[in-house]
């Protein structure tokens, strides 16, 4: 059985739990930290959540899990058959990461764990969100799903990167992102509306005070 | 046929370049550069470079254009066919993209345009590449491909990103790159010898003169 890596806090992690769910996939969780010591570089070449385990080995970054899941396991399918179409998810994904989970990601150190970002870092990361959100609603179809009438891939990404870049707008930016993408608010509440969406926001919820704990003792 | 929007000075231009050299797949360029006017943003959502136009639409974001080339020509495979393999190969590209490309590329004004870069970025750079060297190291398999016995993908973004990287490194880092990974060094010279290598070095430098006197003008 697959086996999935991570813990429940981490938002990339949650990409690939809820497309699991979604396909319907048999799956186990272990719980696994990022770090750099040498156990944990021996399963992440980076260092990193989430991780596979297959039964050839593990994979590390999230798009190449989801990719990975998506083209061996069986169920509902989370990318288009058309190539062209399969292509422009693949462009959602990339724009949601490049574009909105890292300049977003720059900033969680503040938004969520007390610790100060600083002030060169965070006017960048409003350049940048900005524009992202931007290229969202240049690029997303919204009918309803990111992509069109399905849920995809595409759709993953955006709810667990989406719902932080905006916390990160409100707390440490002073800038309402949903208001630049209304789609974005629309599309955000439909996918929290998802039957798999409780279990991993309960899922998140029992693991948040031991990772805060963690966090202030890494301080 | 398919067209390629960029300029021969952007790596990322040079990877689907090269991509199609190698399988040859004909192809016709088009110059095309970034920005941020209606016209540019109405061909790339976010308004980057490279751009592939095909009869179905344009696409953005190299990985992307990568894979869909990949799944939609015919010629020299540059992804396995084992789906396990085929993943390995997208972490390697996925390593390289974020844990040297964008840290050497938030130096690329001071290394090659003479814009200064400020330190704490600077300092974030230094620290993610050494990370992103090492990850490459223990996640390559420099045999003699990066991936493997065969020329891949993680090849063509290693070609191109890594050589840029190490210059960063020398130039504003003053940090030796390929001293933390030699094998690097040694594949980055294999690759060079690559048949297609010569004529997009050739166009680059063709390309050269004019492109500097634009980013002169835009300071």
């Amino acid at each position: 059985m697959l086996k999935l890596h991570g813990f429940p806090v981490s938002n990339y992690y949650n990409m690939v739990k809820l497309a699991l769910l979604e396909k319907g996939v048999p799956f186990e969780e272990v719980q696994f930290f990022s770090g750099q010591t040498s156990q944990t570089l021996a399963v992440s070449p980076r260092g990193k959540v989430p991780v596979l385990e297959t039964e050839h080995g593990f994979l590390s970054e999230t798009s190449v899990i989801l990719e990975y899941i998506e083209q061996t396991q069986s169920g509902k399918a989370l990318l288009p058959a058309d190539p062209f179409a399969r292509a422009k998810v693949r462009e959602l994904m990339k724009e949601i990461e490049l574009y909105i989970e890292l300049p977003a990601r720059s900033c969680y150190g503040e938004a969520f764990f007390g610790m100060p970002t600083e002030p060169l870092i965070k006017e960048k990361a409003r350049t940048e969100l900005l524009a992202g959100f931007a290229t969202l609603k240049r690029n997303g179809r919204f009918a309803p799903y990111l992509a069109g009438s399905e849920l995809t891939l595409a759709d993953v990404m955006f709810v667990f990167s989406v719902d932080l870049a905006v916390a990160v707008g409100k707390k440490v930016l002073n800038l309402d992102l949903l208001a630049e993408c209304a789609e974005a608010g629309t599309l955000l509440a439909k996918l929290g509306e998802n039957g798999h969406m409780a279990k991993i926001q309960a899922d998140k919820d029992a693991a948040m005070p031991a990772f805060l704990e963690m966090m202030r003792a890494r301080k």
